[in-house]
């Protein structure tokens, strides 16, 4: 199996790179690919601006959409998104590892959605949901938090994390991948330096280090959380009466 | 009263920029002070990370908490995180304009939650939610779609617009604002240029700003979004028995 680590996380030393580490680790010793994009060690922009496309497909307006439908039809797309773009279309697992920053995904990973996921290449109008370009591509968000546990529980006031998690969550169905169930370590604070004593911090990653490689061992037994698809809705994309509500949190 | 529009869109000839001088000069005519920070314009730079801030306060492990409570302290935030943190701390009003990029805001927005919104100075342990520093003061988040309204129906397969701003609405609720229901424009193009014909796109433009303008000078009759607070949760932050779930989208 070939394997993309999405890596999001500006220290190396931190529970982020840790669990990055594992997961290449245990999944090069089961004999899968891995390839790790290091977005912060590999200096990616995630600002998608009218600058990044050259020559401009429309020079008086920029829309992000019809340069990135432009520039990918004529294979001149920026060399960093380029490179981004081919790693996800070699993949069969992609796993997406970033700290909860402010309730969602730090800028460096919500821009590598902005800049590589490209219309006309990764999805259209046609080609998106269950008719994605990544049908059968699984998708896995590996996720630290510095509230513990209880505050991102269903009735805690950091917000449910299935809610949270569901706009990214969202994105990776809409490309038609098939998207498994989070891994959430909560209570990380500052890389790890904040904790009360360097013994019980080094104790945790290992116990979340070794949860975290015998999950990846068994994926292929694990349920994806269920999404819709084109046979559920009608005309106007929305369901049909008596379907349920089977994408909601 | 002081409004900010965070203003964060690539072309200053969209919808979205229509929006932020609609709203600009409806306050501006009002007798309101209204500062714009065009965060394209002005170049910001989204993503938190380790160069930001030096000489560091953790030479050896970055942790953007603790370098931000530190330079927070010392007054040696960098420049332009200092400068969006002034006009915040002066407003009593923030409007966020921006596309929804990837069921979320774009990079550019994200990424000032990331480095403004720093830790120990807009927010502590003891400092969030109803006790917040922004406390008392009123956000709005003005968004526009590619997609029509229907797909963002609660049943609509883009997923319920109000599940997909929740990630932000709860950022803006921990610092201790007033959230007020969202301005969404659906449907929105390619900057427009992709509307099947000008005359057409100029007309909902217009009708767009005129329902924009109406809401901006009646905003003082508006219920906030609900959310909970202190008095709701028990010692690990979870909402007590009896108390519902209002912060639910």
């Amino acid at each position: 199996m070939r394997v993309l680590i999405v890596h999001s996380h500006p220290e190396p030393h931190s529970f982020n790179g840790a669990m990055t580490d594992t997961a290449a680790d245990t999944l090069r010793h089961q004999g899968h690919e891995v390839e790790v994009a290091d977005l912060y060690a590999e200096g990616f922009d995630p600002v998608e601006r009218a600058t990044n496309f050259a020559p401009r497909a429309e020079p008086e307006c920029f829309s992000a959409l019809t340069e990135q439908r432009h520039h990918f039809e004529a294979g001149t797309l920026p060399d960093p998104v380029q490179r981004e773009l081919s790693r996800l279309l070699r993949a069969e697992l992609v796993i997406f590892q970033f700290p909860l920053w402010w309730h969602g995904p730090p800028a460096m990973l919500k821009g590598w959605f902005d800049r590589v996921c490209v219309y006309g290449g990764l999805y259209s109008g046609s080609m998106r949901y269950d008719r994605g370009r990544l049908a059968g591509v699984r998708a896995l968000c590996a996720v630290t938090t510095g509230s513990p546990a209880a505050a991102f529980s269903p009735r805690g006031r950091g917000g449910d994390m299935a809610t949270l998690l569901w706009p990214m969550h969202c994105s990776l169905a809409y490309l038609g991948m098939t998207v498994l169930p989070p891994q959430v370590v909560y209570g990380v604070q500052g890389g790890g330096l904040r904790y009360q004593d360097e013994a019980g911090f080094r104790a945790r990653l290992e116990d979340e280090k070794t949860a975290w490689a015998e999950r990846l061992t068994r994926l292929d037994t694990e349920s994806p959380i269920p999404f819709s698809g084109w046979n559920d809705w009608d005309e106007d994309g929305v369901l049909r009466p008596n379907h349920p509500l089977a994408w909601r949190p």
